[in-house]
């Protein structure tokens, strides 16, 4: 009983010892804090957390999939049993007919196999399955700087090292990165480098696709300097179906003609429901099975329902017509922000953004001297007007590039568009007092 | 495009370099490839994968959550939208009660915080973060001999090690728990012991609950040990909920005064729906940090919308009517395999087994010559005759204790009574025909 007195309870400092991992992995992670913070703070207008637009979320389209899934009590029965590590099959067919849509190719083009679909809690989980199976401490990814920082968190957290490469408004610079790697190479670093990452559509937090012609050439880049081993390419779709200007391009996948080189990630958290977590991963077959061992270990597979929502959503169409409703909600949205930077930031400023043609973020460059950091002073004084952003220096790998210290992320998927006019707004007078006082 | 040559494409042999832990975690966990072997040949007969009864599935339970929670639209957005890492307040508030009317103990004898109680896609991924956050390669988790072979399987993934410690129909011995830390400690490695995992109710494979007056013995040793750092106790309630006959048991947490050395850890997978994915785990403050911090990297947390369906159907007391429900189809169950069991195996040999309590598994030790592994000749006789076991010598940790190979563990909860009796009846017929080739 909990009353009973233990003969070494009273063993004074008695430590807990983690793991190298634990320690590594430190405190909650950025993302989670601000989630956090929002969440507490209903007062405060977010431009920081990650969320989506809430009242747009498929509540009809939900219930209409679970209406039609119940219908069928043998369907229903089968939701809410086990499913198989890899993910449910009509979910992943129907991942993959997507993917051969969204890059224009022929049945015979596409010769990616549903074996090679993976289901995953997120494409976070993907991301996190991806490091396990391909880092040791010390090994290296490579990543655009700035680049989501949530995964720059996640390589850190193996004890693994970030290294930047140069990015511009076309996204990673081709030649940067062979720069980069040429600079590894002489210091006997090449054999460390297990992957380059890139966010090809609408990054976060840069809003910027990776230019169509950059995308053959860095698989060849990849491909090239993959010497003693494999260096892949993690192309992440997170923003991919959240386009509201210009056309679609072709994914740095299809110049992969091994299909041996690049492994794709997306979500349906961001386009669909964060709520429901379902994100996916087309992989090479080489990682096929580390992976599915690693995610065996971890939960054997995500849940079973969420899956069988989806796919019956996809399957009808309501995922397209969802995405069409989204993309209208959010192109309103990302005029509004940049209509009122335009309006309320001090013009009197060297600022710049330039206004995204899809995703969830606006990148703001301030001048130099202003450090946009949670202990510098344009944080205090946004916080205290009000409005919460992320500090840029989050999103700058550890190594290669410089930390930059005068960029800010703006989200603005979850303020209504009042909401949002009224952030920037506070943004803006907090710029004011932080100019001021310097 | 896929189709433009790539100049290295055509360097022969290049090598996927993995992870020194995916090289730990090699294939696919047995638990996977059992799951995936049932799926694929529905007409064998399977004893072997831990399924849980296929039609009293809770199809009109989450139907009636549904039902009511989007009856409010600000109830179903929340659901669809992204919850926090620990999880949904009103779940983990619901779970914390369960467990202090569990323990029967008043609110002020049950000390625990909701701030301790976290949500995890199914207790497996709950016992993923633990031995992340506690293990390095080398360390050690003692286990019982035998023990839930995913968790095993689990640890060697990361590089640990398990070392065995006997037991009897009483579970976990506590002197050969002592005898086994001892020993480590003689030989220098008492320092490496993280952890000792006991699945007290209902034990995956056994069937056996440890002993009520065995229960304080194991807090004190745990104690007692913990010299330069804490040694926890990692207490698996995966079917407590599930007994069959006799008087629930207080829990070994609550014979720690302190809380901070054992951590609880529970699933709503075999209680109520394994395509739900929700397990969770109380966890003593120390180790809050960081299992959250690994948990944020991993997923951000589990998703919100199965944990709103649960709250729901907890708070509303529909979990309890489903599971006394339960509990009366597999107490028939139990007495099913039992009665096969002594109906069709060759009396001439030396068999034992327990009629279990509780849980979902019978335990059956056959005679000391008859090997049950894959490679053995009763496996292959069994899967000529149309009937999967999970082969004993999995269970057993790696070190420690011998591994035994003339156990076997029958699953009896997916099967309806006649398949029950039917695989006996298979299993019996390879058992007789391998006893006549020996």
């Amino acid at each position: 009983m909990r009353h009973v007195t233990e003969p070494s309870a009273s063993i004074p400092g008695l430590l807990k010892k983690l793991s190298r991992r634990a320690e590594w992995a430190g405190g909650a992670p950025i993302a989670n804090i601000l989630m956090a913070r929002t969440l507490a703070q209903p007062d405060v207008i977010s431009l920081a957390a990650g969320f989506v637009e809430h009242n747009s979320l498929p509540v009809e389209w939900v219930e209409e999939a679970f209406r039609r899934i119940w219908a069928n009590r043998s369907h229903a029965l089968a939701a809410l049993q086990y499913g198989t590590t890899s993910g449910y099959l009509p979910l992943r067919e129907a991942i993959l007919e997507r993917l051969r849509q969204a890059d224009g190719l022929s049945a015979a083009e596409h010769r990616a196999s549903v074996d090679q679909m993976v289901i995953t809690a997120g494409s976070n989980q993907l991301l996190y399955l991806l490091a396990e199976a391909l880092l040791d401490p010390g090994d290296i990814v490579l990543c655009g700087a700035p680049s989501y920082f949530v995964f720059l968190g996640l390589i850190q957290s193996l004890g693994a090292r970030t290294v930047g490469v140069a990015t511009d408004y076309q996204g990673l610079i081709p030649e940067a990165l062979e720069d980069r790697l040429d600079e590894l190479e002489r210091h006997g670093e090449l054999d460390r480098v297990k992957a380059i990452y890139v966010a090809s559509y609408f990054d976060n937090p840069t809003g910027v696709s990776l230019a169509a012609d950059r995308r053959a050439a860095l698989v060849e880049i990849a491909h090239r300097w993959s010497r003693r081993h494999r260096i892949y390419i993690i192309e992440d779709w997170a923003y991919r179906d959240l386009r509201y200007e210009g056309e679609d391009i072709r994914s740095v996948w299809t110049h992969d003609v091994s299909g041996e080189t690049v492994i794709v990630t997306g979500s349906f958290s961001k386009s669909f429901s964060p709520g429901l977590r379902v994100g996916w991963g087309l992989l090479p077959r080489s990682l096929l099975e580390p992976v599915l061992a690693l995610k065996g270990h971890l939960d054997f597979g995500s849940a079973n329902f969420n899956q069988v929502v989806l796919a019956t959503v996809l399957q009808n169409g309501w995922f397209d017509k969802h995405v069409t409703r989204l993309r209208a909600i959010y192109h309103e949205k990302v005029a509004t922000i940049v209509s009122a930077l335009e309006s309320y930031l001090p013009p009197i400023l060297d600022v710049h953004y330039e206004a995204p043609k899809g995703g969830l973020y606006v990148w703001v460059r301030l001048p130099e001297e202003i450090d946009t950091g949670v202990d510098g002073p344009l944080f205090q004084a946004a916080v205290n007007e009000g409005v919460l952003y992320v500090p840029g220096e989050y999103c700058f790998p550890a190594e290669g590039e410089p930390v930059r210290r005068h960029y800010l992320r703006l989200s603005f998927a979850m303020p209504d568009c009042d909401r949002l006019r009224c952030g920037v707004e506070r943004l803006s007078r907090a710029l004011r007092a932080v100019v001021q006082c310097d």
